[in-house]
């Protein structure tokens, strides 16, 4: 059984009338129906609830937590941002979607400011498949194409990614680093980049395809954490 | 002209009387003897110092920071640690050196916890150079042997590192990824292992010309910044 | 049902009574039993077998290859070396055990002349996982320990590693880059540092677990392959 | 002095008009010309010289070899492919250009097809700047344009680089990842996608720019190279 919880910041549809027409269930419902499977255990959480959703009994029984936020950043309290942090250092899979790049957890996570360049032009985004073999990229074709989505642009602001799965091309004449994997501590990380509330995006095959992976490739690996601190030798020194 | 500046907390030197034999000008004016080159502009910066000798002025003024420290990091001010971080995501070369690992300026670029495993048992290192063609390793046989460290062991609770430049053997039984370079934003950060304040090591030849090679490596290239945020289409986009 | 050839040379197990002792199945009669699963589907392969076992009908039904070999390298036919690197561009999984560094197949799918450091000296190798979160890692501890083995030490002459999930210490000063994973064309490969033929290294449980997990690790992910060469536009071009 | 040798198969040149107009000199002699510096030591070799003009002695001094081939690769003498890569696995840095992703010496050392899709359609490249410190983006602002270019697109069938310095975007829809690293045994290689022969590629200034800063970044650095095979324990093994 895999725990997964899905939070979404859920104000884009309290407030805008597109969006909770695409997403009558938020986007974090939009998710959940897609990525549930017989052996997983789904969760939603949202910014409104009591420690938004994520208090320490969630987020310990969660093993791989997804992330949509957008213009809330700023009330995401630190020290929630504290314990989820903490949790993937600790194993939990983290799966950072679209506007999440800004998100204080993503930030905090990779050190960097995580900008880029954005545009909301209506415009065509293809999302090429650059590491063939990957287990987030199977089943899909040799790319993913969006008729239209925000545009997000290079250079974005991250450190280099452990793997670069998708680069896309956006038909106003950027290219953009789509869907990266990092590592920190135990725990595996995911970026994917498109996901804007106002277009069906989260309806899309393919790109339900791409989470569905990333949410399997996330989770934890079975093993004791490291000890750190004070060693004692395994060998003989001869100082000593 | 490159502007240096070495920083060093300067702790040990006041209290511990085998520290001041070794490095009477202390390790920051050890480090500035055999790091000067005719075209570097050097200055030291400590702890003790308004703002910890890390103004505006000297950061917007330093091309390439080192930074030892190692009992006293929890007096460092979060202001200037976010304001040498925000220099490094500028542009500036950092080079964090031993116990510099658990600085706040490291583990906040870092996001981990950068944790290890850690003994003074008076023995012996080998650090192999794993990456041959590495500037940072110009001039090196294949390892430096330091007779007396102390021992940093794996687990090293870092981020995947862009490269990995050295591995350390240690006569205890661990290893250690010792050589190890990130790019964040702008800037570029190398961390080397060795440099326990109760040993010569930075009188060692060998671990001189590794700091003299990183500092070299590290400096900024020529380049404007990239922008950030909304951008006008390059292309004409049909949707509009 | 995932297709698993174990490939070996099985020339030592022919001279040296030690190696029968060890092994009485051979080298790849050991791996069979311990990787069996039972939704796997097991063949072995050795050199001296028509086509050295691997003919075409055999590798295009084979999802993961191992391979040991030492003392043949060179008995291995050119064409066979085709085929075998043509199926792991085409995405067969590849597993390189211990002396297979220096076979044909894993020097062309490299580039590089995977030369290294060696001595046999019954000593003491230790393991460390790296990489805490592979799922290459999975089950183990902090490290593996190896009473006797054979010694590889660096410089291990290979492209930089995708991932570094091993690093061992041996008794003798060495350090090694023992379990590394490498992406080519479709396919994934990891190699496996221990494993010498006098030596009952494949009777240890955390050397078995480690192959188990890199089975399934390097099994192929279901996509249809790219299309290469001559490509029409999928958007307007101005110019033409 | 760094010595630099530009190879070219100088066949487009003798057969096609458009060519020759744009580069009397040889696309050889239009990059001999923007490379030249005081320091460097140029020279120039084509196919239809002795040896391809790469003999042993102008191999061994050669700091850094550029390539540009195209419709002759299979005329490139197996013999001299094999010198070439075994000076780029010594130390010799290695710029292969545009179509001299299909060469022997770039197939060779990367171990996979190096296949891509391509196009002639007078379309638009914009190269991005991705990763923003690296030297060979000196000078460099968010992209480079060229108004006409061939379409070079993914997938590339190449390892993962070493480092990813340029992602394109094409007019018809495609990205490729443009500037790509890859260090093999003791050298540095350089891919640069564009380049081909109808185009005044060689005359734009930041092309000239990044030509210029790679040769800079592939010269070898001075060390010793690695000892292999048999070696002595550094320490005293306790089973002998």
């Amino acid at each position: 059984m895999l725990n997964v919880t899905i939070w979404n910041e859920n104000q884009h549809e309290k407030k805008d009338e597109r969006v909770r027409e695409l997403y009558p269930e938020g986007i974090h419902g939009a998710i959940a129906s897609f990525v549930q499977k017989e052996d997983y255990n789904i969760k939603t959480a949202t910014l409104d609830e009591a420690e938004h959703g994520l208090t320490r009994e969630v987020l310990e029984n969660t093993d791989v937590l997804l992330w949509w936020g957008h213009i809330a950043h700023d009330q995401v309290e630190d020290e929630i941002v504290q314990r989820v942090t903490q949790r993937v250092l600790d194993g939990m899979g983290l799966i950072v979607l679209h506007s999440g790049h800004f998100s204080k957890v993503f930030k905090k996570l990779m050190g960097t400011s995580c900008d880029l360049k954005w545009r909301e032009a209506d415009e065509k985004e293809r999302i090429w498949v650059v590491d063939l073999s990957h287990p987030i990229a199977e089943g899909l074709g040799e790319y993913i194409e969006l008729e239209r989505e925000e545009m997000y642009g290079e250079h974005f602001d991250i450190p280099t990614p452990d793997e670069l799965v998708f680069v896309s091309w956006f038909e106003g004449g950027e290219v953009f680093r789509s869907g990266c994997t990092f590592k920190r501590g135990n725990g595996k990380i995911f970026y994917f980049r498109p996901g804007h509330e106002t277009y069906p995006t989260y309806h899309n095959k393919d790109v339900q395809k791409v989470i569905q992976n990333a949410v399997k490739w996330a989770a934890p690996v079975d093993r004791k954490r490291p000890v750190y601190g004070n060693a004692k030798p395994l060998e003989v020194i001869s100082a000593t």
